[in-house]
């Protein structure tokens, strides 16, 4: 199923436009990219001095593509000290390949408005620099935004060529052996560079924490690391549990999360060796909660939970409701301790995660997939990198992905945050189409997307009431009124890939006035 | 420096020609190969029900070049039961790319004479098919040996490109996440096929042990998979541990045993950190029991020791004399369970350990490296591949990479076999380099290659008797006698190409009278 949006066949500072046709229209073609060959050498040492002479080592010049990761999320140090160092040497012109940008990372604006940064390449963006772009287009060309998945695919496919990925390591030895378990700043799992380190030209890794050689808990191995660099510190790890990853105590949001897992169980899903995902985020996480009384009382074990992986998801492998953990984002000290320890909580990369064009991926293998929304249309499109305003301020993650892969994709959110509409006619950009999402549930109903009679046969059968979405619409417009359309101007100001290197949708710069 | 060889520039059903140069010497350009893009969709099934379904589905056909891995050796099962199957499916014209064969595989013999089988690229050969190609030049053009590096090498530059890759797993889920530790059929360590499986264009697993998804100790995750049959059983794990991986009771290999690791101590190398690997055979694992003696005494923790992992080498773990065991190929049930079990027993790809074309390798972090030799020369030159009958019967493995990797090489060798001498003028093949060989240990005396002049003096003021190679030589010869020289056609039936991919010496076809 294509959308009804149409799309110019080439975008300046992108390139050629392939339309999104369906989640599983596209099917790849060539070959994986090969990085370049090295080698080595019997003394060889890796370990550099410092970040400028790491940069000037790997080759650093204008126009080249550098990569990040995001495990460290709000209390990540490592990309400002590059860019900073980078800004420092003089370096212009480069394009950011980051798994995904958070708050601490506002000072790239500065890098941005001085031509240091000119290309962006993530799954969010936020704040000031999400505000700029929109406003104001200060990239000059449009920020390529790329689920988790289609992040690990486009750098596999060569279709975004790494020259340098930068990586932060809580642990690793002098030949770059590593993982992010252990250390003072461990932060968990690798799964974003995993992907990086394979396909990049050069791999730099930032530790805190170098160890004696072989590590023995190895994540990323040494055959991928060209240099190291030791520094105080790599981030503050007590700034990566924020915001998104707390379970609700909201009674709205608690609400829903009951009602969704009352759908959850109706549709008979929830049953032996089930798989489970939550996104993070408001009532998301709170549905397993809920589920869990449903799983004691009926004896149900379930196969494996993945995703971004909180302690609240720890408990459940510990206290045996699931038997593995698939983990490519750590979410919580808990978390951190269980990746380490618990060897049934499995590090997944990106590529593994949720990756479709492999041979297999975790989110393909999905049951149950819980979606929170900032906005969801009357065709069940969802949104979750843009604010009703037009400005960008969240993310895409892992939820095309998942929401593809599930035998069930269920959003949970509520009508409204701050008389602000989130069941919309149209959502303001797609970043999950709708015919990947099966049920919405928010604290005034339940609806069911047709082309799944299925699931509605079955809540009709375990009595539970549901409206249709366009109902449910005109429910929430009764509050909050229709919302004022955004005058934009036809300057693309960023590029939503699908998962499959599609183009989903475009963001316009908005008119300010 | 180069060896006083020639080699034609072309050979026909090889390629071209480009010689040895020195061990570092030859140094990549290009890319990686990057193996053809799949894709999955939510609810795709691997499980195939028979062996040709899965070569169907595989798109078996003439010409193609498929992979196999050793770790079974002669208990494998995987290597007869797919060639037997594409025989019978008529499929001709079959290169094979073995991380090894052993006498398990002498079956494949007719499979050669058939046309079912043209190619073979092997670290070893031995037996029938040995004795066969070298005499008969059964293929009908050279066997190409690799050492596990320089295979690993070869299939990421893309020199060697696999259609199909068949993997042995003991304990596969439906996916294809799998590892060879689990099960009745565990083996250890999935060092070569990690390689195969990340570069081939299709991956088929074999297993005996299908378990539920997510498998939780994965050594090569699912995306790679392609395919997965269940059999009855991939091996015989008894037949694991023969041959090569025993400690020796000859009193003559210890002899030799407790002189090299006198040696080792007279030379500086054996101190706090040290790393270690031994070859298997004779007196090579002997070494490391006089070593513990003298580490106890002066309370010395080496770092790690590597390689094909044994039950010693374990007990050296376990007892604390090593830190770290890193492992390609496990030889033994204890070291399975000691892969499994012990997270200081590190399973790594034969990249990882052994290929000089990434950014590091465990080959050449190594401090003290133990080999044994079918022959060596007064160039210090050795060969372990073919016999001085000219007959092919023995393996490059890891010999190569390591002992171009070590800070001290030394080779552990009997002068004589049956009356053989195993020091000799001129080897019949080289195949490790005697510019990366530094010791010879006898039972009759000590050599040093004169370009080591350090080693020689550290021998000299610890009062350890040495001889010239030249004298080694003289006394073995007044036993033996000058060995015959082997009449040869020019007829070229193996090539013996170095780890960075040069040619290090050609086999030709024996007279027979």
């Amino acid at each position: 199923m294509s959308l009804d949006k149409t799309f110019p066949s080439y975008i300046e500072g992108y390139g050629t436009v392939k339309p999104y046709a369906g989640p599983f229209a596209t099917a790849p073609s060539a070959h994986r990219y090969g990085p370049k060959l090295s080698s080595s050498k019997p003394g060889d040492s890796k370990i550099v001095s410092n970040l400028e002479a790491a940069l000037e080592k790997s080759g650093i010049r204008d126009g080249m593509t550098i990569s990040f990761h995001h495990h460290l999320r709000n209390g990540d140090y490592i990309v400002n000290m590059v860019m900073d160092k980078i800004a420092e040497m003089g370096i212009k012109d480069i394009t950011i390949c980051a798994s995904s940008l958070t708050n601490a990372h506002e000072p790239l604006i500065e890098h941005i408005r001085n031509g240091v940064v000119t290309g962006l390449h993530t799954s969010g963006l936020r704040g000031k620099i999400g505000k700029a772009q929109a406003t104001e287009n200060i990239l000059g060309k449009p920020v390529v935004f790329r689920t988790h998945g289609g992040r690990a695919r486009a750098i596999e496919a060569g279709e975004i060529k790494i020259d340098i990925a930068f990586i932060g390591a809580s642990a690793c030895d002098p030949m770059g052996n590593m993982n992010g378990v252990e250390g003072k700043s461990a932060f968990g799992s690798m799964g974003y560079p995993m992907v990086d380190a394979q396909y990049a030209d050069k791999v730099v890794v930032i530790t805190d924490n170098i160890c004696p050689f072989p590590l023995s808990k190895i994540a990323i191995p040494m055959q991928y690391v060209d240099y190291i660099i030791e520094v105080e510190s790599i981030g503050d790890t007590a700034l990566i549990a924020t915001g998104a990853t707390r379970v609700t105590k909201n009674p709205t949001d608690l609400l829903i999360a009951k009602r969704a897992a009352e759908v959850l169980v109706a549709s008979g899903y929830i049953k032996e060796g089930y798989s489970f995902q939550a996104g993070s985020g408001g009532a998301s996480l709170a549905v397993c909660k809920y589920l869990k009384d449903y799983m004691t009382e009926h004896q149900i074990v379930g196969s494996f939970a993945a995703g971004g992986v909180t302690g609240y998801l720890v408990e459940l492998l510990e206290q045996g409701y699931f038997k593995a953990l698939l983990d490519t984002q750590t979410f919580d000290v808990m978390a951190v301790d269980s990746i380490r320890d618990n060897t049934n909580h499995i590090e997944m990369s990106a590529s593994m995660y949720a990756n479709p064009h492999n041979k297999a991926c975790s989110a393909h293998q999905l049951d149950v997939m819980i979606l929170s929304a900032t906005e969801i249309d009357t065709q069940f499109n969802i949104n979750s990198l843009t604010g009703s305003t037009g400005l960008i301020m969240g993310a895409l993650g892992g939820a095309p992905d998942t929401a593809a892969g599930a035998k069930l994709t269920v959003v949970v959110a509520p009508t409204m945050r701050k008389r602000i509409p989130i069941v919309v006619d149209k959502v303001t950009n797609i970043v999950t189409p709708g015919d990947t999402v099966d049920v919405l549930v928010t604290e005034r109903g339940i609806s069911v997307n047709p082309k799944r009679q299925d699931i509605q046969n079955m809540l009709d059968q375990a009595g539970i009431k549901t409206l249709s979405i366009e109902d449910h619409l005109k429910l929430v417009e009764k509050f909050t009124g229709k919302p004022d359309h955004i005058s934009y101007t036809d300057e693309i100001v960023g590029v939503v890939e699908y998962r499959d290197g599609t183009v989903i949708d475009l963001i316009y710069k908005v008119k300010t006035t």
